[in-house]
């Protein structure tokens, strides 16, 4: 039994001051529940400044990795640097110095996830990534230890905040994509460079992690359709209304025909579902097991101290293995290596859904009949119509035409985008359809 | 390292026939998440025709629960029981012994909890218990391992799913409190003797256990205030709407002044929290935490497959300290035992909160200011007043008079009991006035 368990962190960012205040603050309490103290070996950062505002004594700087890295004293390193390189060089360096790892960093795992697992089992050092997904949710713990006797059906994640944000004050204060994402710029809820969150990439990474634990199988990046909320409406989310549903940008993985469905873009869920009611910031996983059934996650998704828990989290769970003189009681993902098997992606244009079409017709008679003629042509059965008057809310770009909202009865997507490329090409419709994709959460 | 984990079952009911099943139908499964096979070793029921309708086979049966006990063959008891005695005899027995212990059996654990965990801390057997709260809701895990580094403020739970049932009923058909547990008997959500579930005594038994985790403290059951939902009328769910709030049977507890607030009782709670979207059978526990703010957790509370699979879960955790050869990896409790410290229980009279409160009163000038003037005398404050003209809607046992509807600021329960005492015995008060506490959720 060690008298105290070392941490060396690289990278003193966010979530890295948030890490460092609540070991300094919850200090007795950790010994409290772990029976050892959580000590700082050591912190590297390029950026001296950062020292300087959160208050770190001198002995404890570095400006080189390396050196927490190669120190003898630290039992755990703790990656936050975020980003794929140098990242991954320090990683698979603290596995080969034989460190146990914990991180936040969502893409360097979601994109390099399995060249990493694979060492860290083969040196058999703990990896600790709760703080990849949903912020202060301790989702991970979830998917590898509560449901570890549970076959898992789905999963739907709200579990990019500034999304949900934005979304959220589209439909609450009526503002339109541009001014919302500026009004959470404003607020710190989105970086000056919003692309990754707004066009779905950091959900995406964070999906590949989840579909990896839930269904032990490798998932490519590459193959999770992507699509972000940018092209979201202020009229689609008064028409989901009135339809009794909400827009939230969903990262949803299920098996279906014996594959993988692993997809997130804006989605239209009841409005009487749990899910539908996460908002702002929030973020929520729901799960879907055959034995639990429906079950949901919330919490904040983000932010120094939600984050800097979970990461803290994961530093007791490793020192109590190194107490009890144990590494990787639970396989790394959730699956014994051995077991894990390459489930394949179902391809996007195979899935099956519910769809909201909106067309923005010429306003003739017979134009209806027309779409809804090619739609039944393409094995699409209509669930219900709503055309606008002359007077409903028409794009601000257009003054022409009406409006022309459908509800699709389960269709497969190659139909429906089938279907689309023929009724987009008629000269009665103005502008390219717009598609969201309706799921219902059990 | 065992080449597979031998589980023996005492009482094969509800929650036993759906473990026989997730490990049966999940075998290939657990075995790729564990690394090695969960066997059921034997199974005690004093019940023989259970046995015939789960399909058991005839080498797996006994009547006498001493046998799994001592059958040297076995690893893990888990305990289904249910109730005070035998089964904390068997648990005391099971752990002389030497055998870890899995078990859903809430009432035993709040009870005798602090004897049952010392006598496993004295012989270093594992203890597990995440079916005991929640069901399928992982929330023992949750504050045991995901929240190790947190400082919890305030837990509000929803932890009876027969309550929640009845007061959805209540509130979405307008049924009134009779009615609806007529119907929730009729559909099996609850028992033909529902007194536990309605009176608060089971909530009252998870909140226990709740707080035992959440403040490393004994909670002597007998000082947690507990009212049940029976007085709960559609009228005050017909005010708690119009004044923005749903009624909820709310397990509650929270540090303030030192001591350990411990308490369930209906409560209102802004509507727009997500713990009141919460409705039918689920469960629900919110957890603010100093670090990660608001969390919530949601799922089903009671059943034989979610329930089963909170038990499988508990299994797989031990078995992986089996064949790592390490038991008590975290403590049981949450805290070590030598580290806890009984906090004093907040007397109900000290606690504070805002109060709705509904007078039936005389309809006669004045007797508004005299019903304010009492309130005032004992420091409370009045946030704001519904008067009903005379066709608003009274009780049905009476004609005369109106109903006077008060929220008031933060006030002492005391205060509060005093001015009802006051207001009570005044003539122009035709009932005893009813009070519901509201809380915010954060």
């Amino acid at each position: 039994m060690k008298k105290a368990i070392s941490v060396g962190i690289i990278g003193l960012g966010t979530v890295g001051a948030g890490v460092f205040r609540i070991l300094t603050k919850e200090k007795e309490l950790i010994a409290h529940r772990l029976g050892v103290p959580l000590e700082i070996g050591l912190i590297a950062d390029t950026n001296i400044s950062r020292f300087k505002d959160v208050g770190i004594p001198q002995h404890l700087m570095t400006t080189d990795a390396k050196e927490v890295i190669q120190n003898p004293q630290i039992d755990i390193v703790l990656e936050l640097i975020g980003g794929i390189e140098p990242a991954r060089t320090f990683h698979l360096m603290a596995i080969n110095h034989r460190k146990h790892l914990v991180t936040a960093n969502k893409a360097l795992l979601a994109e390099y996830g399995e060249e990493i697992f694979q060492a860290a089992h083969a040196q058999h050092v703990d990896m600790g990534f709760e703080a990849s997904v949903g912020g202060g949710i301790p989702i991970i713990r979830v998917l590898k230890e509560g449901f570890s006797g549970e076959r898992i059906s789905a999963i739907f994640g709200i579990v990019n905040g500034t999304s949900n944000y934005i979304l959220t004050q589209m439909s609450e204060e009526g503002r339109d994509f541009s001014e919302a994402l500026k009004e959470a710029q404003r607020l710190g809820f989105a970086e000056a460079n919003p692309q990754l969150d707004i066009n779905g990439g950091d959900p995406a990474h964070k999906l590949a992690i989840l579909a990896m634990l839930a269904y032990g199988t490798p998932v490519p990046l590459e193959k999770i359709y992507t699509e972000g909320i940018d092209r979201v409406t202020p009229i689609d989310i008064t028409f989901a209304e009135r339809l009794g549903y909400k827009i939230k940008l969903l990262a949803i993985t299920k098996l279906s025909e014996g594959r993988l469905e692993a997809r997130v873009h804006p989605t239209m869920i009841p409005k009487e579902e749990i899910l539908a009611q996460v908002n702002g910031v929030f973020n929520a996983i729901s799960i879907i097991g055959e034995s639990v059934g429906e079950s949901l996650f919330y919490g904040r998704g983000a932010g120094s101290m939600p984050t800097g828990s979970a990461v803290v989290s994961d530093l007791i769970d490793i020192a109590r293995n190194i107490q009890q003189g144990v590494a990787v009681r639970a396989p790394h993902l959730a699956y014994l290596p051995e077991t894990r098997t390459a489930i394949e992606i179902q391809p996007m244009e195979e899935i099956q859904s519910s769809y909201y079409l909106r067309f923005h017709v010429e306003d003739r008679p017979g134009v209806l009949s027309e779409i809804a003629g090619v739609l039944g042509q393409h094995h699409i059965s209509i669930a219900s119509v709503i055309q606008e008057g002359r007077r409903g809310a028409l794009p601000s770009s257009s003054e022409k035409g009406v409006l022309l909202v459908m509800m699709t009865h389960q269709a497969r997507e190659k139909d429906i985008q089938g279907a689309l490329v023929i009724i987009n090409g008629r000269d009665s419709v103005f502008e390219p359809t717009t598609l969201i994709r309706v799921e219902k959460i059990h």
